[in-house]
């Protein structure tokens, strides 16, 4: 059964928790837009397009209880900051609402494009991964992290199923290890072959010549084809760029801020320091030291050999 | 008091179980080289010049009970495979057993001997920080990694206490946590301005002009200027060079191995998956995914500014 993040089912969303992945797979049910908001905030569901459409159906859920549709919006707008998606379904539940059209159909709508984005991207990005190819992936970019598929992940999956004998080198992505927890969990459970490293392994790999791409997702993307994503990405471009190495971002144009031109004017979300200082119960770290938690960072458009979207490759540089 | 990583006392090794830091400070007592040898397998002490130091009281506690010293000397330099200065310590401690020498006095001259060069080091190395500096450091080169001092933290420590004002980003060193676990506790403790991020971050953090300068240990260090040093270091050095960082290795000549011209050379120990997959009773990662543990990577002397060990500067590039 294909993997899904979250459900919508009789007026409530159902939310993968995934946190507590790969140990537990908990259903969690959401019945406001307070509570939707909370769970993107506690990163009970992320990854860019996910939470757009989360948001989306946070919206209808609390405009069906009668809030006030500016207060819903604002609410889930202000759980974080760097993801443009989040702003592009919640622009469009907003416009959606203020022309009288249908808020579920909009919202259903909404999922449903970006599950045909991530199912057309995987189809045109295929075609730029040759046969036996060492594909490198930061974060996760998988069904977990949209509406099903996926961006980056979902490249790699069509890669697999089209029996080009993929191997998938897997960044374990401190500090919230979205590769060892979930991007790990669904290469596993479709038998993909991979293998887990440290995020500080992916250079020295690429310079021993174990590594022919690297493919990764994107939380914005500006006008000109800078792309915000997962901290360490702007690493992993430069590292990839000095051995020689493709460096693909596959997302969807919902991606894509029509506002801003330059990477530079993309806020980028601080975390707490408690992230980086512990894992669940195990502290690894002085108390009385201080962490700096860059949830993202900024990739120029220059160290990008190509953008993937829905409507085909883009090459900024 | 003078953070110390073990001490030679009435003919045993206390060592303090680097393993569990910084949570809880316990001292272990060897008392022969079979419990030394797990001990440096174990990874309870690390840091090449410390293990060398504690090889040689294994050795020199081995022949004294009796046993035969080649067996000893071959189960001690079977721990680790990576860190010149156990071969050093060993070969030393070989040397002075077949001259007749006396082994306890030679021990402790490599203790003494290897405390020294730290302090050389830092005084040579200080004259490289500027002041205000914002150091960016990987895993651990203190105290805890050798007979005192440190070699990379060492220097830290020196421009710190020449009232520099310098800040230090300690890079957290997966998957063994050396950063996070045992730098931040050594600067801790001495309060070193420092703050501990993601080893992914360090890219970004020099990209927006936020690192002055690098400095990194080394594990071991061929006759042209290549460093083996904890996995991460490579890609640091990349970046730095990109970035127009300098790039400082600190090591004293101990780690110099003259019988191996080319980085290619050195063996690179893989460790188990376990440590990559798992932090103490923390899992997070699914059972079935394999991972791959390299403990070192290779730094070409080209991406090396400077080598600073208690001979002076060296300039392989």
């Amino acid at each position: 059964m294909e993997i899904k993040a979250f459900r919508w089912e009789s007026g409530k969303l159902l939310l993968l928790d995934q946190r507590k992945l790969p140990e537990v797979e908990e259903w969690v049910v959401l019945e406001d837009h307070l509570q939707t908001a909370q769970a993107i905030k506690d990163m009970m569901v992320r990854g860019a397009p996910a939470i757009g459409c989360v948001a989306a159906y946070g919206f209808l859920m609390g405009v069906r209880k009668g809030e006030d549709p500016k207060v819903v919006y604002e609410t889930l707008k202000n759980t974080r900051p760097t993801a443009y998606n989040l702003f592009y379904a919640l622009n469009r539940m907003m416009e959606a609402y203020q022309r009288g059209e249908d808020l579920e159909a909009t919202a259903r709508a909404i999922e449903e494009e970006d599950y045909l984005a991530n199912r057309k991207m995987a189809k045109i990005g295929n075609e730029l991964i040759p046969k036996n190819a060492r594909i490198l992936t930061h974060c996760n970019t998988g069904a977990l992290a949209t509406a099903g598929h996926g961006t980056a992940l979902g490249v790699i999956r069509e890669a697999h199923y089209s029996n080009k004998s993929i191997f998938v080198w897997v960044d374990e992505t401190r500090p919230y290890l979205q590769g060892s927890r979930l991007t790990a969990w669904e290469l596993s459970k479709e038998n993909i072959p991979h293998k887990i490293i440290t995020d500080s392994t992916a250079g020295f790999l690429m310079k021993k010549g174990f590594v022919d791409c690297v493919i990764v997702g994107a939380d914005r993307i500006t006008k000109r084809g800078d792309v915000a994503n997962k901290i360490g990405t702007y690493a992993l471009s430069v590292l990839a760029k000095v051995h020689g190495i493709p460096f693909y971002v596959v997302a969807p144009s919902s991606t894509i801020d029509p506002n801003i031109e330059s990477g530079e004017d993309i806020p980028i979300e601080e975390r707490f320091e408690e992230e980086v200082k512990a894992f669940k119960n195990c502290q690894f770290a002085p108390k009385e030291s201080p962490a700096l938690h860059l949830a993202f960072d900024i990739t120029p458009a220059e160290n990008i050999t190509a953008i993937i979207t829905e409507k085909g490759i883009w090459k900024p540089s």
